[in-house]
C-alpha cells in the first residue's frame, strides 16, 4: 500500500493499472483531485472528480478500469469550451449552482457527480478515504493541480495485491461471456471496461490524434514563452 | 488483508464498515452475489449486486459508506413485489430482457446497474476483483446464497488499514461542511452516507420495524416447519 501526500495530478490511473495487471499483480488506485464536483442535491464544488481504477491480470490484454466519480471530467468541459459546444442539460452548474449548458460558465461552478446520490457517495468516500490514509487536503482546501503558483497537496492511495493462483483463465472466459450475453439493441454488442479505450488507442496509433486549434495554438505559445524556455533549462 | 472463498452472504457491509472505523482503522470492504444485475446494454444477468463499503474514522460517529452497485436491490424488487407495488421503470428486466415495472416478472429478469456505464463498470471490476483475489466463482457460476441446496461459493474481500494520524478532525470537518453547504432545494439539506441510516436506526429503536404481512406471515410458517426446527436442533 502507497499513500502518497501533497502530489500533482498523476495524470491517466489507467495507465497504472494496466502496467501492474500485465505484471500478473491487481491494482486498486484511488486518487482526488481539487473540489469540482457538487454534492448530490448542492449547488458548490465541494468534491474532487476523486477517480477510480481497477487492474487485473486477463488475456489477451488485463482487465483496466478508470473512471473519474464526476459525471463528465473538467478536461471535458473545458474540451467542449475550447470547442464552443454546449454541455448536456444535468451535467454542471454555474458558479450560482444554478444548472446550465454553457461550458464556460459550468468552469467556473461545479460538475455533477455520475450515477446520483450513489455516484456522490462513492466520490465523497474515496476523497474521505485518501485523506483519512495520507492525511492530504481535503474538499476544497485542494489546491495547486490547476495552477503553477501553488504547492499541491492532493492525496493518492495504489494498493497492490497478489491475486489466487490460476485465475485469469476464469477471468478471461467471464469477460468473454459478457460480451457475447444477448444486447438491448443487435447494433451495440455489450463492452466491458478497456474495450473501447483499446480501440482508441489503436485507431490513434494508426490515425493520429485530433488537437482543437485553441489548444494547438496554446501549446505552441507556451513552447515559445520565457517563462516555459526558463522551466526546461 | 482478508480474501474469503465459497462464503455465504454476509449481510449489512455497512455493520463491519462502522466496528472498524470506530475502532480507529479504515475498512474497504468488496463483496459478491449472485448474478442478478445486467450489464449495461444488455438483456441478461451477469453481475451481482457487488456492494462496496467505506469506513472511516469521525466525529460523533463513525463515516460509513455502503452500496450495491445495483440500482436497486434484489431484495427491494422481493418486497416491492410481497407489497404488490410497481417498480420504478428502468429498476429492472423481466426473463426475456426486455424493460418491466411488474416486481414479480422483474424476480425472474434482473436488475439495472446503478449510474448507467460507469456503475456497470465498478460493478463488474468488484465481481472481477474479488474472483482474482479470492479464487471464489464468479458471475452466473455464483450459487447458493438464495437457496438452501447448493454450498455457497461467492467472495468478499476486506481491507483493513492504520489511517494518518490526526486525521479524524480534518474529515470531520469537512463531513459539517458538506451538511452546511448550500442546497439545491432549500427544503432538503446536503447529507453524507451514513445520514439516512442514522436516522432511519435511531427511529426504528424509538418505533420498531414495519414488517409486510406476507413475510411475517412466512418467517411463522418457517419458524414452525420441520425443515427448520430440524436444522436448529
Amino acid at each position: 500500500v502507497a499513500a502518497i501526500r501533497n502530489n500533482n495530478h498523476i495524470g491517466m490511473l489507467a495507465l497504472y493499472a494496466e502496467k501492474v495487471a500485465e505484471n500478473g499483480q491487481v491494482l486498486i488506485a484511488l486518487t482526488t483531485s481539487e473540489a469540482l464536483v457538487h454534492p448530490w442535491g448542492g449547488r458548490t464544488a465541494m468534491i474532487g472528480t476523486n477517480p477510480i481504477a481497477i487492474g487485473v491480470p486477463a488475456k489477451p490484454r488485463p482487465y483496466v478500469f478508470d473512471m473519474a466519480t464526476s459525471l463528465v471530467s473538467m478536461g471535458q468541459v473545458h474540451d467542449y469550451a475550447n470547442r464552443g459546444q454546449a454541455l448536456e442539460p444535468g451535467w454542471a452548474l454555474d458558479a450560482d449552482g444554478e444548472p446550465t449548458t454553457d461550458a464556460a460558465a459550468a468552469r467556473k461552478g461545479a460538475i455533477a457527480p455520475f450515477g446520483g446520490a450513489k455516484g456522490y457517495a462513492l466520490g465523497l468516500s474515496i476523497e474521505v478515504l485518501v485523506a483519512a490514509l495520507t492525511a492530504s487536503a481535503i474538499g476544497r482546501d485542494v489546491v495547486g493541480t490547476l495552477d503553477s503558483s501553488q504547492p499541491c497537496n492532493k492525496g493518492d492511495v495504489f494498493i497492490v495485491l497478489e491475486p489466487a493462483e490460476n485465475v485469469a483463465v476464469a477471468i478471461t472466459d467471464y469477460l468473454h461471456a459478457l460480451r457475447a450475453s444477448p444486447p438491448a439493441s443487435v447494433a451495440r454488442p455489450v463492452t466491458v471496461p478497456g474495450d473501447r479505450a483499446h480501440a482508441t488507442r489503436e485507431r490513434n496509433i494508426a490515425n493520429g490524434i485530433e488537437v482543437a486549434s485553441d489548444v494547438w495554438n496554446a501549446i505552441c505559445a507556451l513552447a515559445e514563452s520565457p517563462t516555459f524556455k526558463g522551466q526546461m533549462q
